[in-house]
Parts: C-alpha cells; sequence; structure tokens
C-alpha cells in the first residue's frame, strides 16, 4: 500500500499521467479507492488458501461496488463505446498493482465470462447474464480449457447435445480428457461460460459456448455438475480454480449463446458465418481483449517490481573503493545493466498496449468485428508472448538484484514472481501465441508477393541487398535520436530477413519436397517462434519511438536512457 | 515419492551407477531409507508454516538417526578421510530431491554449523560442540550474514570484546545493520557458530568464529539473545530463518574458534596467520566444501524437474497433422530445443561437480588447507553461480513446457521452482561470485606474463593470432567426437580472448589513467561477469568431454545426444 500512496504523490507530474495515458482519471479514482480501503491493507501470504480466497472475493465485490466500476460495467453491455478498452486495461493494471488475484478474478468475472456473454450472446441475453453480475447478484466463471485441450482448445470433446422434446442441451463431460480444469472461480461462482461440441441429431456443428448454472446463491449445486477444488497453485493463491465434471447437465434452449449459431425450437441450426472453422474463430476473436488484459496485467508486475528493485538498488550499500564508503549498489555497472533494460522494455510496453488498445477501441466503434481484423489478432498475441516472458525475466532480476530481501514475501518481488508466473502459459500458450504471429505475417507476405511465390522469393533477395546497404547508411547518423532509429532500422531488418527465409524454407519444404504442412512448419519452429519475436520487437519499438517523438521536451531526454 | 522409487529402478543400469558416480551406495541406502519413511510420504504444501517446519526438523531428525548417517557425520570429524566430500555431497542431492527443505537444513546444521566447527575449531572443541549435533542432543546454527553485510562480509560489525577480568567475551550487535539476518535454524537451533569482530582492548583482529548459546534444549534463551522469526519466504517453508540480535552476551572463552586465532587468558592475541586479510580468507575458505553443496542442491531440483517435464511431454499430445492423431509435445521443435539443452548442462555438471568435489578430497587428504588453493576455489565459485542460474532456467522452462499442470503444487515443479530460487544469492552471491572466478583467472594471467604486463600484452596478440587458425583448423574435423572438441576449442577461444582483453583494458585504467582500482573493475564488470562465465562453460564443457571419452561404449552414444 505504501507503493500505490507514493504513486499517488507521483501522479502530480506531467510525465506520469503520460504514462497513464488517456484513462488517468479513472486509474487515480481506482488508485484513491484502493488506498482507502482496508481490505487491502494486511498482506495476503500469511492466510490459508480459503481465508486468501475469501478475501480476494470480498475485495473484488468491494471494488465492483464503486460507483464508477458499476457504471463501467454497464457500459460493456453497451455497443460501441469510446475508449471502453483502454479504461477497461487501466482498472486491470491498478486492481492488479494493488493485488494480482483480485486483478485476476475481475478478469475472470468480467473480462472472460462477461467477455463471453457480451460478445457472443443476443441482447437479452447479455442482460439476462451479465447485467446482474455488475449488481453483484451473481458471479460468473469461464470454462474453455479440458484437461485434455489447453492450447489446441478447437479440439474439445465436452458435448451439448440437443434434445427436442424438452428443447433443452444436454452438457455431458464423456471422458477424463474432457473435464473442464483450471477454471477460475469454479469454487464461488454461479454460472459458467462452456465452451462444448454443439450435437443436433448425431452432428457436430463446431464448439459453440452455452451458460450452465452451477450452483446457486446458497451454494446449491446445479443438478450433474460437479466441481473439484484444485487447489495450491504456485501463485493466485486467491484465484479459486477447480474443475468441472457435466453428468447429462440439462439447461434450457435459450443458454446457446447465439451470436455465432444458434438452435431453434424444432432443432435446425443456423449461423450467420458458414464455415465451422471461421465460426470458432470468431468466438475465439471475442478474447482478443482478455489477451491484451494479460499484457497489462504482467506489466504491472513488472512496474511493480522494477519500483521495489530501483529504490532499493539507490539504498543499500555494498564495497566500495578502499578506505571509503562503501557504494551505492545501483552504482555496481552489472546492477544497472540489469534492470535498466527491463525499465525501458516496461516503457515501450506501456505505449505499444496502449496502441494496441486504441486499435481494439477504433474497430469496435467502427462496428467492425475484432475477427476480421486478423493483424490486430497478431499484434496481440505478440504482445502477450513478449510482455509476459519479459515479465518473467524483469521479476527474476528484480529478485536477484534485491539479494535476500528479494526472496523475503513481505518484499512482494516472490508473490509478484509466483502470481504472474502463469501468464507465459494459460490463455493462450506463449509458442502457441508466437506461431498464430507468424502466420499473419506470412499471409501478409503472400499476399505482397502474389501468388507466384518463386518470383517474390527472387524479388526478395534483391530487395534484401539494397536493405543491407541501407543499414550501413545508417550507421553513420551519430545522434541521439539517431540511435533510436538505428535500432529500429536493425530490428526491421532482422524481421525482413527471418520472414524471407522462413517463407522461402516452408515453400521450399511443402511445394517442392511436398512435406505434409504440420510436419514442415515443426521442422521451421524454432525459425518461426525467433521471426515472431522479432516482429514484435520491431513494432515494440516503433511504437516507443513514436511516444518519445509526442512527448514533450523534458520527460523525452529521460524517456531517451534506454 | 514415486519419482524416487522410479530412481530406484533406474538405479539397475550401469548408466545410472555412471551418473550416480563412487557415492552410489550411500545415495542408493539413503533413497532406500526415505522411500521406506512415512514422514517423506506426505507432501508439505498444504502445511502452516509452523508445521511445514516441523516436519522439515522431524525429517532431518530421522534422517541423522540412521546409522550409516550417524558414521558419516563422525567422520567430519576426523582429518583426512579419503571421499568424504564426494560421500556428504550424494548425500545431500538425494535429500534435496525428496525435500529441499529437509536438504537445506541439513546443509545448516552439518555443512555450515559443522563446518565451522570441524574447520575452524581445535580437536576439543570439535568434540564438545559438534560431536553431540552426531547424537542429535543439540543442533546448531550459522551467523555470518549481517542486515548491512551480506556479500561484503568482511565489512561485519558485530563486535566480540574480550573482557581479561571474567576471561569472557562480550558478543554485542551495536546497530540494526549489524542483527544476524536470514540466519537458518534460528528458532529452532541451540548453538550458533557466530562471526564477529574480535576486538581486545579496543583494538580489533578482524572477523572471528564463535559459538553462541541461542537456547537450550528446552526452549530457554540464553541471556541477551533474541531472535525474530523472518516467517514468509518464497520458498523453502520448512527452514526457520531468522534474526538474530546480541545485547551484550557473554560466552567463555573457550568459545572462540581457535584455528585461526586465539586469544590467552590474560588477553594476549595469537594467530598462525600474520594478515588480518589472510586470515579471513582462510576462515572463509573453510566454506567452500558448503558451497560446492549449493551446486548440488541446484542439480538435484534440476534433474527432478527434468524428469518431470520430460516424462509428461513424451505423454501429453496437442495438435497434429490434419486428420491425424495429434503428436507428443515433446515432437513440438521448439519444446525439444528448450528441455535438451538443460538436459545436457545437468549432465556435464554432474560431472564437474564430481571433478571439483575430488580436487577437494584430494587436497584433504594431503592435508593442505583449502585457502591455498585459489584455484580450486574459483572453480567452486563459478560453478555456484553457473549451476544456479542454470537451475532456474532450467526450472523456469520446465514449468512452461508443462503448461497449466507446472503451475500446480501437486506437480512439485512451483515449489522446485520457489524453493531453489535463492540459491541464486545466497552463500555468495552470483555476481560476487563471478568476481572471484575473474580475479584469480588474472592472477594466473599475472604469473603467466610475469612482472612485464607490457610485453605481456603483445605476446598476447601473437598467440592469439595463432589461437585462430589453430580454431580454424579444427572446424575441418567433422566427425562426432570432433563436434564436441570444436565447441571445447570455440569456447577456450572465447575464453582466452576475454581474458586478454579484460587484462589490458584493466592495465590501462589503473596503470596508465591511475584510476582508482575499484572504479576500474566496476566500469569493466560487464566484462568480468562474461569472461567468468565463459571460463566456467569451458571447464565444464571440458569435464563433460573427459567423462564422455571414460564412459563405456553404449552409455556414450546416449550422453552424445547433446
Amino acid at each position: 500500500m505504501m507503493l500505490l500512496s507514493s504513486m499517488d504523490r507521483r501522479q502530480s507530474s506531467s510525465f506520469a499521467r503520460y504514462l497513464d495515458g488517456e484513462s488517468w482519471e479513472i486509474k487515480d479514482a481506482l488508485r484513491d479507492a484502493i488506498a482507502k480501503c482496508e481490505l487491502f491493507e494486511s498482506s495476503s501470504y500469511e492466510l490459508t488458501l480459503d481465508q486468501s480466497r475469501d478475501l480476494t472475493a470480498e475485495r473484488l465485490y468491494h471494488l465492483l461496488r464503486l460507483p464508477f466500476m458499476k457504471e463501467h460495467l454497464r457500459n460493456q453491455l453497451k455497443e460501441k463505446q469510446k475508449g471502453f478498452i483502454n479504461k477497461s486495461l487501466g482498472i486491470t493494471e491498478i486492481i492488479c498493482s494493488a493485488d494480482m488475484s483480485t486483478g485476476v478474478k475481475l478478469g475472470v468475472v468480467c473480462g472472460l465470462y462477461g467477455g463471453a456473454v457480451s460478445n457472443l450472446g443476443s441482447p437479452e441475453q447479455k442482460i439476462k447474464w451479465y447485467l446482474p453480475v455488475s449488481e453483484l447478484e451473481f458471479t460468473g466463471m469461464f470454462a474453455m480449457t479440458e484437461r485434455g485441450h489447453g492450447s489446441n482448445v478447437r479440439g474439445i470433446i465436452t458435448e451439448a447435445r440437443y434434445n427436442q422434446s424438452t428443447q433443452e442441451f444436454i452438457i455431458h463431460t464423456p471422458s477424463e480428457d474432457a473435464q473442464k480444469m483450471y477454471i477460475g472461480n469454479a469454487m464461488k461462482g454461479n454460472y459458467a461460460a462452456v465452451f462444448a461440441q454443439l450435437i443436433i441429431n448425431g452432428e457436430s456443428q463446431g464448439p459453440h459456448c452455452f451458460i450452465v448454472p452451477i450452483r446457486d446463491q446458497n451454494g446449491v449445486m446445479w443438478p450433474g455438475v460437479t466441481t473439484i477444488d484444485m487447489k495450491h497453485k504456485e501463485g493466485l493463491h486467491g484465484v479459486d480454480n477447480g474443475i468441472l465434471i457435466f453428468n447429462n447437465v440439462r439447461i434450457p434452449r435459450e443458454n446457446l449463446l447465439g451470436k455465432f449459431g444458434s438452435v431453434s425450437a424444432d432443432g435446425l441450426y443456423s449461423s450467420p458465418v458458414l464455415s465451422k472453422s471461421s465460426r470458432f474463430n470468431a468466438m475465439l476473436a471475442a478474447l482478443t481483449p482478455t489477451r491484451l488484459g494479460l499484457t497489462v496485467q504482467a506489466m504491472a508486475a513488472m512496474k511493480l517490481g522494477l519500483v521495489i528493485a530501483v529504490r532499493y538498488s539507490h539504498s543499500r550499500r555494498q564495497f566500495g573503493p578502499k578506505d571509503q564508503d562503501e557504494v551505492k549498489i545501483i552504482e555496481h555497472q552489472t546492477q544497472y545493466l540489469r534492470l535498466m533494460p527491463h525499465l525501458a522494455a516496461a516503457l515501450a510496453l506501456i505505449f505499444t498496449t496502449r496502441y494496441a488498445a486504441g486499435l481494439m477501441d477504433d474497430a469496435l466503434c467502427q462496428g467492425q468485428d475484432l475477427q476480421s481484423n486478423r493483424a490486430l489478432q497478431a499484434l496481440v498475441a505478440g504482445l502477450k508472448a513478449y510482455s509476459t516472458w519479459e515479465n518473467v525475466a524483469c521479476l527474476q532480476d528484480c529478485r536477484e538484484c534485491t539479494g535476500g530481501m528479494g526472496f523475503m514475501m513481505e518484499n512482494r518481488i516472490p508473490s509478484l514472481k509466483c502470481d504472474s508466473d502463469v501468464f507465459v502459459t494459460f490463455e493462450g500458450d506463449n509458442m502457441v501465441m508466437l506461431q498464430v504471429v507468424v502466420r499473419e505475417l506470412l499471409t501478409q507476405y503472400t499476399k505482397l508477393m502474389g501468388n507466384n511465390l518463386v518470383m517474390g522469393l527472387i524479388r526478395n533477395w534483391t530487395s534484401s541487398v539494397s536493405d543491407s546497404l541501407r543499414t550501413s547508411f545508417l550507421g553513420f547518423s551519430v545522434d541521439k535520436v539517431g540511435d533510436l532509429m538505428f535500432l529500429l532500422k536493425a530490428v526491421s531488418f532482422r524481421e525482413r530477413v527471418l520472414q524471407r527465409s522462413l517463407a522461402s524454407r516452408l515453400y521450399s519444404k511443402v511445394e517442392k519436397n511436398k512435406e505434409e504442412f504440420f510436419m514442415a512448419w515443426n521442422a521451421c519452429l524454432h525459425h518461426v517462434t525467433t521471426l515472431a519475436m522479432a516482429h514484435i520487437h520491431r513494432v515494440t519499438l516503433e511504437q516507443f519511438a513514436l511516444a518519445v517523438r509526442e512527448c514533450h521536451i523534458k520527460e523525452d531526454r529521460a524517456l531517451l536512457t534506454k
């Protein structure tokens, strides 16, 4: 909490406001509300699992009861709300800084469950299944991942058979691998947004999302539903993750969220999207804002870790010149070199995330569906992977740079580490995210080159040569802004070289040698992930450079200490 | 426990025995004893802090009561015990695999407290202060680190003033910065080996080690001693770390461990080592075996993490060619490329640690003092840094490669991560360890070049040229063993280039530009740490290559899959 109040103080400076961005007002209001709230005063690492979960739930409910939060939740149900996503991310960041479990639980209830209802449901469904959440009448959970299918979520095997005689869906878990796993809020929530294969007359229409009652407000379970507590995790002790098992659970026909597919009373399926595969992609696209939320959660952890480690490094002294005072440990070259690049990365990620959120807000305001904006989805996937890995590396260095103090729970770094470690694999494993990025890059590449890949490959080498010439020219520029620009050209060059060579490798494997695509892709996987990281580094650096240019004079220099 | 018993099975193979080394017999005996012991059956992550500490203590006492363990502890009191260190490390590894907290607590009681008494004490002192530990009459702790001084331990400020009239030392904590911190076993142990500045008639003789009673067997505190519980850490919940504060605590004159300095009844100080600085180095050298123990603890965690992650990767399937079964995740190129290098590093570290332990055992058997063997100390410091960092990276990849499963406590990876994370900073921060390595390398370099550094630098460039020629020649060798040899030459070359350029940078800063040594060194710190890592990589690869050569045919090939 000390940190939050010191953030308040910092708030007065224009630089801090520049970093907070357009949503600074709601962020300040939230900082203030949290600083005043007793529930956030004590730390939670001394509590039992149950106590910790109860405290997290209380904290969440307290925040959701705040008038401006209620209003924000209601706005989620309206369409075309200007700046809604940017605001949501600002809220996420502040709550995660105060307590990561509360932030993640908010993400489950509002981002995932709320996102599913508001993006996949009809207007009536939104009012029925999400409006009461803003009134705290009930809370929800999001049940997509199964024991057997996490990354390859298209392969889920939970079934939803339509029973025409009762006009119900029968939700069923046919095998152990079909159990819904790691479900957040599973031990407390009342409704679940469950992904299951929609089966009508024995024919599957692919995965769809259903609202399944789990337990009522008194904790009485819905018939056929079993929840199993997953108990202890590395971190996020306040989040109650569990397993859901459905034994022929009956739910009304209206509980299918119908935006991308619905079933008439007499069992006829209709959907605005014809192909099963695009239909599923459209549903997944609804999760894009939540994915960007993860980037913000990781950034909240990084910022906090860096504040703690950098301050400590300025107060702790160790070693020094003979017969003189010991020096501050930040003055040890390695300490400085370990912490500062993370600070630079955190700054760059702030602006890149804001850029992505802006694109998303613009798209939604213009009434575009997110699923059609593949470039945006690739950007968000790349940012998710980059930011969450950067967070793990950053907190590890913060922990090491604060020595034994960094191992003590009271100094927050260990819990930040343990809480945010899961981000690298959940809501899309980072390795899978990187592949999403590269598929998009290759699609762009193919479009650019036309269908004639061979001609494309030849053209490619010529421009590659001119690339390297241009890059060397830039090497002569020596002023400070030039440095950033030079770095930018260098990472762009790396990205283009990797992209072309990957396209050519894949082309020769698939077209010339007739290898199966999955096998060819897998043989290039290291190349794929390297390209994806190169791409996201370039985009991030670009946004950072833009932010530096648009910033006022004084702060400009401070930012440039990269 | 499942893992331990599966290790038992694996034990039958000659390869496993080759990996276990000479101490395979005691390791097997210990595996067997742990598998049979009920105390090790349940996991400890559901316990409260107190329960967890009690369980750890019970586990440790159970193991110390085993006849072969008792015998081993008694051997610690004898001099020139062949293979004692290698055996101790084998014991450490097995106990750490079963439970890291128990292993670390064993390290505190036997390695650190026991090491201090047996290496710094007279024969009578050993019998008085350590023999009872083997009988479990009491346990000890090791109090060196202070709030203000962790890495720079020479600067500790706890005082031990000699009072001639009562023939006592007065142990005192003069300020908050002098509090003994992070002390393991502080809440349960009976005696502490306390490092304090020895002051006689107002004059300091530098840090010495004193046995200070903390509490008796009934928990009654010794007058003037205060302990403060440090409670929750990132991991090692079973280890009771605390703060010790001494308020003019009186201890008899005989409680000064006298090997490197003692005080006569009438207050005359005598020491076999004249310079204060060498005296302190000699005392620190006594800790070298414990430092190597850390490498073994990190390896135990790595091995276990890899066993879990590699097995899971062979059973879990996700994604695959169109219309075919999903493939095992180990077949995804990135999964394989993430895990295998860690496996190779773990194997290489096994042999390098054994090599270092062998050198230490030989030195002790020949009656050499460890403090004079600076090369060995540099090797152990380098191994400590390399292995503990490699462990952090390895477990992070194991965690990520096992997805959500890797975040669940029941799958052990999270607790391995949290327990072993402290190794990178404790008992010598890794950054400091790397500097120890480089000081030794530069000393060797100066000896090699004679006093004429300038001539040395010239000679240096000539041999550098011939180096690169030799290296390119080796590039032509294409057989498999050649690959390993080529890699070895490459890392040796890198090390030599870094070493020469560092020597020349330091020379020009200190000799030519007359910079203060600490400042010059600090300006090169990144170079220093890079050189140290290059050095330890080379030594490790060398030992791995040697082990491959000395191994029998079949396993040879398995090992070579690096």
